[in-house]
């Protein structure tokens, strides 16, 4: 058996759609971003999503419309896909990592507020695989310290914390689309706004920093972020099919975690106050957005080599922390003080299993079977 | 007759070969990128074609390519797209803006050569329209003063200079796809470079640094500046259509040329040593990628208008030196020491008549009748 990592939900409902854009409508930008647009703003119960190229330009535009500049510190997850990172350098500003909650990988609010200094400007925090941070404690320290929080949802759209959908939770929220996302444009992200302003001025800087009223009269030092009316007609197709995506996604995730339960070599993370679908609880319900599956193993490297000799394809979300990327290391912004433990152990034995809309239980069962042969071998 | 200024040459080829994409690879970058590139650089004769995610991002990544940075000044043309200054200020570099040739509307290489200092590190050069620029010249400077010359082909793909084809001037060369180009992928842009070391390195840059062999290991600050398989399957079929394409821009030009020539009050720009696509000339044959067609006319706001009452768009390429554009001249770098005449004489007198592969000689007709009236009426 074959088990690829993870595969877009596409068929022939996108390909209708994409086909239609063809035939109708050559703008760049046109009334498919718009309509995404206002499906997205809508589910969220926010006045605005913009939609740009991809997820790291939706961050690198996020860091821009709040003001993150030169000489400004932005506190990021040690444990963090690269973009996290290169959004904050992008702005000539200077990181500083906060440790990860070894409960939900996520980053550690405790740890934020021990790095906080005159200079901090923002918090960015990203809902590792899909499962909350804890952005009631962010939400706390961020109006204490007077800083802006920049929420990445990339990885947990469709999840909830508290009652909320996630991505709303930031000052700014941003997305990506990337064809390994729950919700797929192959390419492309989304920043979320409830300020008019700020919206006014995202979509300006997306567009080359063009007066929308004044062809070739640049009022901003703008981007060419557009995301196509190509790429917006297989996102309103997918939108359509989100519900039945997440379903399947948490059956899958249940699945695994059921099956893996008893395998005391392994560590699984927590998603709090889960209500599973049900509103009976007392707490307010979250709810994982499960982009990926994680699980920490002992050996990692050679459980990965065995699973993949079974056929089976994981990824590695992270290998090491960001302040590790070797492109990082040499950098001046990278003095050596960070120390961040969880952050250590947690990539050095996560590995993420294979999870996508067509998976089925057999191929759960393999997958399983295959990690276990795997864990009896190292 | 309603005329617009330019329409993409797009049916159902394109449709057919976005379809198979659509069914057969959801990778974001896959075998139609690679497919296109390969044939990119066949065109031009290179090692290299590198396919990003627009034209404005191939220009930044080839200032950073090769190694422009914070401190170093770039000379570019006072009349151009935005973003080519845009590109310099991405870097924290500081533009220098050389005036404009009267005759070709291009950079002139004799301000070039008076704007040198010890801190000027590159030259940029545009083919306005699609007219090749003084590349002979500006290759001698650039050799003589030790500069990158660096020549943004984003209107003048299809063009030839001195027997050479537009693309390849450059030290490193990009161009644009973008919907208006007389080639399109909707958006996309491309850089071009015969250097194995280069072309890996934005290779690597364009994929948010990651090192090729190796998931997650980012061994460069880089950025997400994909193109997907989507757009590069409509470019595929537009490369087929090429030499159709850009003969009948070049019909289209002549036509204007020819019911044009005996308006006194305006002037076109001249290409230089054009052999008109036949190869008995004694000079090396130049010849225009025609993305538009400009004309000088007087009171040009006003032609504007008539032509536009009379169902003709056009542009204004462009309405100001680009060192007028709102948001710069707020800037430190704009300390009103530039002083442009050419380009400030060209754009307050310049306007772009409506070109597109499907225009008929009819339209063409009524363009330059519209024309005709419009310089009575002002």
């Amino acid at each position: 058996m074959k088990i690829p990592w993870a595969v877009p939900y596409i068929d022939e409902t996108e390909l209708a759609e994409v086909t239609e854009a063809v035939r109708t409508n050559w703008l760049s930008m046109g009334k498919r971003v718009r309509a995404l647009e206002e499906e997205l703003a809508d589910y969220l119960g926010l006045r605005h999503a913009i939609l740009v190229s991809n997820g790291t330009v939706a961050l690198d535009l996020a860091l821009k419309v709040v003001g993150v500049g030169a000489g400004d510190e932005v506190i990021v997850p040690a444990m963090t896909y690269v973009a996290t990172l290169n959004a904050v350098l992008y702005q000539g500003a200077t990181p500083v990592f906060a440790d990860i909650e070894l409960e939900t990988f996520n980053i550690d609010p405790q740890d934020i507020e021990r790095k906080i200094t005159p200079r901090t400007r923002a918090i960015m925090c990203i809902d590792y695989g899909g499962n909350p941070a804890s952005h009631s404690e962010l939400r706390d320290i961020a109006r204490r310290h007077q800083l802006v929080l920049v929420q990445d949802a990339a990885q947990s759209l469709g999840g909830v914390y508290q009652g909320t959908r996630l991505g709303r939770q930031g000052d700014i929220s941003t997305t990506s689309f990337h064809a390994a996302k729950t919700i797929t444009t192959i390419e492309g992200g989304a920043v979320f706004t409830d300020d008019d302003g700020v919206a006014e001025r995202l979509r300006i800087l997306r567009n080359q920093g063009e007066d929308p009223k004044h062809k070739y009269w640049h009022v901003e030092l703008g981007y060419n972020a557009r995301m196509t009316d190509l790429h917006a007609a297989i996102g309103l197709v997918q939108w359509r099919k989100r519900d039945a995506i997440w379903a399947r996604r948490a059956e899958i995730a249940e699945a695994y975690r059921s099956r893996l339960a008893d395998l005391e070599s392994t560590r699984l993370p927590v998603t709090r106050n889960s209500c599973g679908g049900h509103a009976a609880h007392r707490e307010p319900c979250c709810r994982n957005g499960w982009f990926f599956f994680p699980i920490l193993v002992p050996n990692r490297d050679h459980v990965a080599e065995i699973l993949s000799v079974h056929g089976v394809e994981t990824r590695i979300c992270y290998p090491v922390p960001v302040y590790e990327q070797p492109f990082f290391r040499t950098r001046p912004e990278a003095n050596g003080r960070y120390s961040c433990p969880n952050a250590v152990a947690v990539t050095s034995q996560v590995i993420n299993l294979p999870m996508f809309h067509q998976m089925t239980t057999e191929q759960v069962d393999y997958v399983c079977q295959a990690l276990r042969e795997a864990l009896a071998e190292v």
